[in-house]
């Protein structure tokens, strides 16, 4: 579809979570039409996870995205999807890799929304290709059972904070889920959630270095617990770590079922986006440091660049093997 | 994309309105992309009419809606789009064709919104279908000039109307051209415009026989003038005729530029479009008939039993061809 | 929220709607969590009357919305929000307040939406506030009552109206309520119906003025009744009052339940909006003299101008107090 310009900052830059939706619009079909291919039961795939994503090069208004997706890997309760998705400047024919992420769906039954189907297994051309993704789900799992435990954080406000601090940027948003925010199973989209993240990301970069910003990637992003309609979620978000010319903010999405009596207000996902600051022509600006101030701030600093690291040698190697 | 609850009505059958929108947006996607191709300067494709289009069965909450756009023809000045509509209820993988659609659109300058470029041609696989396209731009060619001169007509409203009259159900809309309904040449995409034609109609429609209603098929819409950005418009529908089981609305489109001094209201695209009444089960249902009572209202009538008769005897021409 | 391109009109200012939207929702949000927190049985909470607000100073696109809602008085029945919004400039850092709204919510049974329930009392830090808060509970509940008198006109439209005239300006809308309007009991979010009727009103200003325009004040609303989720709304406006620099504009709902057969049209929601036309550099122009034609439309008229004068006194009254 084409780019309008509500899906767009005032610079005319695409928001990455526009295409963080539009990515989760083309996962959820594909995996829940392959879900009900061979079914037990009528059923709707559910987001459970996104892979870390990296947003290539910006999207304009008036170009058209065009989202590709395919199934790569099926374990016995959970899908793998990998979506791709180019940018065409139609006047030009130009086009370009924006976006390449994988996602993670599971099935649930449409007459319980409590219960995981089984999943129809898809035909690999090459062994290797069965290996490479069970080695890639087992990763997952791992890594899903680890950030459980991360979670619980919450985020005080503050008075007066001083520029550049991390109390200076944070921010929160509240929203009430209505009927369009969600499935035929009545709880929200994944693609509805990573589309409030990324905006109170976006909100906390713009607020810590004052200039136009674009999301250069996210971490992976877990979907803990289902949101159900009726609900207020809070999305909050705080920067935790500032590289020469990169910020990385934490956002957490709570869900507050107020309706529920006995339910309490839950953690429901968590993830850390990484925006770059651009200059008028388009190119990355230097950041102003975040300052850090209390011990846990440190602590989640170094984190961060423990991250920035990781992720720096990792490109640097894939880099490498590429030029050989 | 997958079908929410906001693109239909109670009753769950999607808005004939929001399918015109997405047949447009394809449109208007593959034929600017042709028209840039080996473009003297760049330009965007300007919708200028759509052929009659028949609803061939409901879509619903919850299935995904496949477009699929084709240039079937093209004159110096112009470029013919066939598009299909497929439904797919991704849980049942049930596939049918919702709607085919024929538009007409025209490459219109960037830098100068009142020139009309110049076409690159197409090639054919057969000399016959060069032949039957250039049929069907003349054809349509000569509908166009025709309706140009049917237009001017004004909908009074009537003081505390009877049941079933025309001043009954009769209703407008008026709309501020906000950007997120235009092009990059700041005028409205045509889809935005057909998308309140249908709403307005099926208010018309639904104030008439009070019952669940949905778009069957719209008329030959030409849009006679371009509706900038800002522009205040005003929709209005009228019911001219009903037979048993259908009632064909007339809409106009009047744009008012009220920003621009010098320029009075006008004309900018009108047409007609045919409502069947449905029960809870998806059936037709009997329509109550449309109580005439000025010469005008008897005369419009008379003129939509001629259009009813005429399509029906086309369809019963292409079942018996079919047949054969 | 960042404010949006469609949240604007053509010179970037917010639409007085679009505000008054989210200050509905924070204050939907926060009294429906209150009157649920020791809930015999869960609630929605329902927006009941919206007081008198002044639009202090105009929002632009890119600028974030700050929102902030408080319980300042509880009754039996009702409980009373206030709501203070803030615009921020996220490049410059730069905060104003905006607007300050206080609205009234009933908590409304889930099960049964014509049961009104028990609202749980706040704890007040002084004797005064409650006090305080009862006077302006009982002032507003007598307020209501007279308002419900002075409904039931209607705006009948006019034939070739000369320019700056009543009928040459006033406008009407029509809406059809679908499922994104509504809340979880089906019926229509009070924050919908606001933004509608400053749309309406928006368009009479733009009409008479022919010149950038924006809210700057709307006087109390009282919303006599719900609306239910299929309604037909009409929403009409008709200026009524010019001073030198602001318009005064008149705007009633009309619901039109026509799926539920033994309901007649009924008129749900009324209020007075105030414009003032902005040059380009934002200051306020001179406004047309409203032209009355019609006894109704003089007297409106000198009823308005009373309004107008009682304001102006207040805010005088005010301005000194401030000084002292």
């Amino acid at each position: 579809r084409i780019m309008r310009p509500d899906d767009a900052n005032i610079a005319g830059n695409v928001h990455g979570g526009t295409i963080l939706k539009m990515i989760e619009e083309a996962g959820a079909i594909i995996s829940t039409r392959h879900c009900n291919s061979q079914a037990e039961e009528p059923c709707v795939a559910a987001l459970a996870r996104v892979e870390r994503t990296d947003f290539l090069s910006p999207m304009c208004i008036g170009e058209v995205a065009n989202v590709s997706a395919e199934i790569t890997y099926t374990s016995r309760h959970s899908v793998e999807v990998q979506v791709n998705v180019m940018s065409e400047n139609i006047l030009t024919g130009a086009k370009k890799l924006t976006n390449k992420a994988t996602l993670w769906y599971v099935p649930l039954s449409l007459k319980n929304v409590n219960k995981v189907l089984e999943v129809p297994p898809i035909q690999y051309t090459r062994k290797e290709q069965e290996d490479e993704g069970k080695k890639r789900y087992e990763e997952q799992k791992l890594d899903r059972l680890e950030t459980k435990q991360r979670n619980g954080e919450v985020i005080f406000p503050v008075i007066n904070p001083e520029p550049h601090t991390v109390g200076y940027s944070q921010s929160s948003l509240i929203h009430l889920v209505g009927p369009s925010d969600c499935t035929l199973l009545d709880f929200v989209h994944g693609g509805v959630t990573m589309k409030l993240m990324d905006e109170v990301a976006g909100i906390v970069a713009a607020r810590h270095c004052k200039t136009n910003i674009v999301t250069a990637s996210v971490d992976a992003i877990n979907f803990h617990e289902k949101i159900k309609k009726g609900c207020v979620i809070t999305i909050s978000g705080r920067m935790t770590f500032t590289s020469n010319k990169s910020m990385e903010i934490e956002v957490f999405v709570d869900a507050d079922p107020f309706l529920d009596e006995p339910r309490e207000r839950y953690r429901a996902v968590s993830a850390f986006f990484t925006y770059v600051s651009l200059s008028k022509e388009g190119k990355p600006l230097p950041v102003p440091q975040l300052l850090t101030e209390t011990e846990d701030e440190k602590r989640r600093f170094e984190e961060g660049k423990g991250r920035y690291l990781q992720t720096k040698a990792k490109r640097q190697a894939q880099m490498q093997q590429a030029a050989q």
